[in-house]
């Protein structure tokens, strides 16, 4: 029988605020077990660059990554949030790990090839290595890892972190019985987002199509979901979408393959 | 009888110009067998904060660490820096793996005691775990290590990187026969700087105090040769003082004890 594993994925917004970062160290440590954290860090980057006078070119929610907005992620992602969550999940008993992907080389990537848009430095993930992440993991190590991966020739790519979060969960289902969550700002997909009582508690390839049919899914929700089935569509045991404040395993919507 | 290990420190002009630090990045990947790397930063660091619009205090060479400026070299060291390295590791097959001292809990310190000068978020080291770096080591990954250790209370602290050099290298002496190779922009030391042919080939205990003495080494080299020292007294088999262009341990001044 497969060791449990949790990975979980977590939004720029909670991890860029003292008060949700604090609270969020303190539900993840508290997850018994074989983890993993995925963090984003979008906000800041934008704060930073804008500081710098670097602008944010933004496409579909998608960053335009130049060479300066590339020193800018690498900086925020791989240095500011990452070391921000290690040092706090240090002082909680984990022993946290920051990475990229180019680190021990645990996720590959290509340069995306330019059709419509030039996404510049943007990664498509190519390769996750889940048996140099499991071998860490056997060691007593959290990888904490940031929306970063290289292309295997000097560059560093700015990557998706719902992508390296499905792909991180595929590599670990080698070897683990791996249950992946996306925390974002609701308790989970939604009919009415006003409405509290409208969680969908799972969803399902066919009633996915429905959703989309109906527009109740749309948008940012889409590459999102579509992360989500590729995870349960290839060894990912469990994968739930929910609110950071219920990450225990129980809440949210399920997604079914 | 232990195996060998090479413990590599460089400044930051070396790591921050793009043909210096491809020209180091291939010489580093060519030493054989097991290697370590620490680098510095500062000069990214000093431009960013600048562009950032924070002002960069130094008192004799050290940076003064700001909440703000903190946040500047956690970016800059941990992320930039860093995760440059790396990623060119990784293209020339090197299995590199950025580190802090909070990741793993490699490097824990505590903030500096306010004396007659405050220098804010800076970290005297206390331990480097030296088991825990052998065995990352043994997996065949080499620790590329930014000048940041943690308090182990959840803040990052900005370290100088010859000492964390020298306090990684006692750490690993428990478990290898330990090289470490400062590099710097000189041959070694040099009785006249001016004079190529003044290199000093070895330097003891008690040529120190000499040397001292008549003023030939003097102002930032001393805290470098009291790391140094520190290194060469407490385990480490080997210290040199070298250029960044000759570090297969047979050029510049070696220390001994």
């Amino acid at each position: 029988m497969k060791e449990k594993i949790t990975v979980i994925k977590v939004g720029g917004k909670i991890v860029e605020e003292d008060a949700s970062l604090a609270a969020l160290l303190d539900r993840f440590a508290a997850i018994e077990g074989r983890k993993v954290l995925i963090h984003g860090g979008g906000r800041s980057a934008t704060r930073i660059a804008e500081k710098l006078g670097i602008e944010s070119k933004m496409v579909d929610g998608r960053r335009i990554t130049d060479e300066e907005t590339l020193k800018v992620v690498t900086m925020v992602y791989g240095g500011l949030v990452n070391k921000n969550i290690v040092a706090g999940l240090q002082a909680r008993g984990v022993n946290a790990l920051g990475l990229t992907g180019a680190d021990c080389n645990i996720i590959t990537a290509h340069k995306r090839p330019v059709k419509s848009i030039d996404y510049g430095f943007v990664g498509d993930v190519d390769c996750a290595d889940g048996d140099m992440l499991s071998r860490l993991i056997e060691q007593g190590i959290t990888p904490i890892v940031a929306p970063l991966t290289h292309d295997g020739k000097g560059t560093i790519l700015n990557t998706n972190a719902d992508t390296m979060a499905a792909e991180t969960a595929k590599a670990l289902a080698t070897v683990y019985e791996t249950t992946l969550i996306y925390c974002f700002e609701f308790p989970g997909v939604m009919r009415d987002p006003e409405d509290a009582d409208s969680l969908i508690a799972t969803i399902t390839g066919e009633s996915y199509r429905q959703l989309l049919a109906d527009g109740i899914i749309s948008g940012g929700m889409i590459p999102k979901m579509e992360n989500a089935f590729n995870a349960i569509g290839n060894g990912v045991a469990k994968v739930i979408i929910t609110k950071a404040d219920a990450i225990d395993g129980t809440h949210g919507t399920h997604i079914i393959a």
